[in-house]
């Protein structure tokens, strides 16, 4: 049986997602062929699942037992809110492996699905280290992390990443034993040391152990429990081991047929997103610009805008925003201390209880941090605080196009907010911390 | 006994005390006088205790009793926090009421104090309304109904504006039988309906009654109650009122002195904010440009810049962030509705649960409005829900330059937040709600 659509999509996940709303609101038909849950790792595998956890124990709103009650259905209901928001607009929704069979045709079960373009966003997936087998039952990764059927006792992370100590703060709320290894001599690589301190320090308040400065280089199942061998032949054990480190595409079946250009790691676009096929595109964490949610929802959004309108596609990643959704989290935008070893920079800090709705809330954690260079430019904003991924907003359009000191200090920020804290922090820039 | 001040500011509000601030940060002697309490309308005697109490609510913090116990050390707390942050830096703080003598010298107490630059940041104050005389025990102001020593069983609030609203919110939070009048057929008159609904519903639902339509004309104590007969000549009762429509300038004593030129509402400023006299400026609420507390912490900064580098004024008031800190809140900025008469425009509509993030956090309120008109320009966005003044950031600077459906499809949103929802918003536009 054959089917014609002006775009047939390969993968569900948020880049596949956004792409096909976009043309089908605007008449387009399309079909998405998801091999397994739609949402991919942004939505159904990793971060909304971990975020709902998170903001459950953030808010207050009861005990570990009521979470896991509703757990299952919590990640069904995800399931039916990603299929019935395409399927109420038009978008058809195929399950099973599609294979490219020519520029034209895609195959899924015993359907051949032709159209004018494919888009191939299928995404990357988590996989084994050398000597660390994934076995998805004792060493497992984020898929079967945000599962949450049988908590374990103690569980070993793999990466003091942003995904490892997400996991973290999660799985220790839940009272698990966590140890987290990290090869760095510092948690959350890229990220200031102010910044990450105090989500280390909570970490080790609820009694996770962080060990820095080693690898794990071997790991294996005895007597129920998985022991990891770090590179200086010191012994971990846990009851599981979560591995964040490495990631591998998932090219779609067929992709050899076809003219299209990859390497071992990605494949190659242009600035459009094209590949090296005219009318097949490559978007999300499989063309391996960014591997992050919200670069993946744009670039689902531009090449729908670039099919319907022939808009080229012009971005900007250098000041992406970005978060940790952790306890508390950390959110921001632009070039952290990190970033700026060798060139003059200055920093302004105001703690979040220093402005007038963080004493109206009680707050006794949070700050802001503001780095600007020896002129008028701000180079970043960064926070740390109970919802700061809330706070950075649309902040995003203004940065790529230059924010200075000046378009700080004459914006009327809402009075009182803790937005005020950019302000304050930028009148103490010299004043020390 | 006389002093010398590079500066003296009459006033302690927000205008002042951000203008004492950043003046002496660059090293200029400052002296502040205050004839009451330092933090003035919005951080003294209205915003910020409304919010503090409101927040408490919100953040289900404990009940009405602990509230009230420790009500007077928090505005206490509130005192001490403005004047150490003044003293600590060198600020030198006059209690009493300031005279100006002349263009170089204020009279305090017993002191002169005389300098190169005089700022005016005496602010406006409550009055009594024909009929209704403020006596401050029954009939009261918002200093009073901050105080929250004796909680009356009812009240009766006279405008269904802004100031009038969150107390409504508030009063009614504490259990407070409230009637609010409000002479136009809505509350919140210049927001429109949908979004001040949302709190209208739960005011309703909290038993507060919403007259409309209908003005009070005279208001009298009788048997330890106030009436207040409205001009269909049907009679209300409260044991306190609280009125919030009128108020009037705070000149300073001896400004007739003075070549300064003012009006029965204001003092007349340029665009620099400088008065009539060349070293005398007027900033905050007495410049009756906008009574707005954000407004006014900018003005003080821009007058501080000007008097250190000489640096020219220009403000562009039009897209005004602005929030109402009721339960839920509205916060957004540009045009609503109701300012597009006559004008074509089109609205998108996101509820935040229909976002990953609204649902992660079990929101079941508030939305997102985007206003844009027949092009590419977005007009407004305005949200109601909790803690939204908190969403709206960094946008004002953005909008000044003309914010585009263009900067939001291809912002950068941070996955999974509320935020996204502004991006939702304009998907969704032609959508319907």
């Amino acid at each position: 049986m054959a089917r014609e659509y002006d775009v047939v999509i390969l993968g569900g996940g948020v880049a596949g997602y956004y792409c096909a709303k976009a043309l089908r609101k605007e008449g387009k038909s399309v079909a998405i062929i998801e091999r397994d849950s739609l949402g991919g790792t942004a939505i159904r595998w990793g971060a909304v699942p971990v975020k709902r956890a998170l903001d459950f124990f953030k808010e207050n709103k009861g005990n570990i037992e009521e979470l896991l009650n509703r757990w299952q259905d919590d990640l069904a209901e995800l399931g039916r809110r990603t299929k019935s928001s395409l399927s109420s607009i038009g978008v058809d929704v195929y399950y099973g492996e599609g294979e490219l069979v020519d520029s034209h045709a895609v195959k899924v079960g015993g359907s051949i699905l032709t159209s004018g373009y494919i888009i191939i966003a299928t995404g990357t997936e988590a996989i084994s280290i050398d000597g660390i087998p994934v076995d998805r039952e004792w060493i497992i990764t984020h898929r079967e992390a945000v599962e949450l059927k049988d908590i374990p006792k103690s569980l070993v992370i793999l990466g003091g990443n942003v995904e490892g100590i997400e996991f973290a703060s999660l799985y220790s709320q839940l009272g698990v034993n966590v140890t987290v290894i990290e090869k760095e001599n510092s948690i959350l690589p890229g990220y200031d040391g102010d910044l990450a301190y105090p989500i280390e320090k909570k970490l080790m308040d609820k009694g996770v152990k962080i060990v820095k400065g080693k690898s794990a280089i071997k790991a294996y199942v005895e007597n129920s429990n998985v022991k990891v061998i770090l590179d200086d032949e010191s012994i971990m054990e846990g009851e599981k081991v979560l591995v964040t480190l490495l990631r591998k595409p998932n090219f779609p079946k067929g992709i050899e047929r076809l003219n299209i250009r990859y390497s071992e790691s990605k494949i190659l676009v242009d600035s459009n997103l094209k590949t090296s096929v005219d009318n097949i595109f490559a978007i999300g964490d499989i063309n391996g610009i960014m591997g992050l949610g919200n670069v993946a929802i744009n670039q689902g959004l531009q090449v729908a805008e670039y099919i319907l309108n022939g808009r080229n596609i012009s971005m900007n990643y250098e000041s992406l925003p970005r978060a940790v959704f952790t306890l508390p989290e950390i959110a921001g935008i632009g070039r952290q201390e990190e970033d700026l070893r060798g060139v003059s920079y200055k920093v302004g800090y105001c703690n979040f209880k220093d402005t007038w709705r963080g004493w109206s809330r009680d707050l006794d954690e949070g700050f802001v941090k503001v780095i600007v260079d020896e002129g008028q430019n701000v180079l970043g904003i960064w926070m740390v605080g109970n919802m700061v991924s809330e706070y950075i907003g649309m902040i995003s359009p203004l940065f790529n196009n230059n924010l200075t000191l000046d378009h700080i200090k004459s914006n009327l920020i809402i009075h009182p907010t803790l937005t005020e804290s950019i302000l304050e922090a930028v009148l103490n820039i010299n004043n020390g911390r």
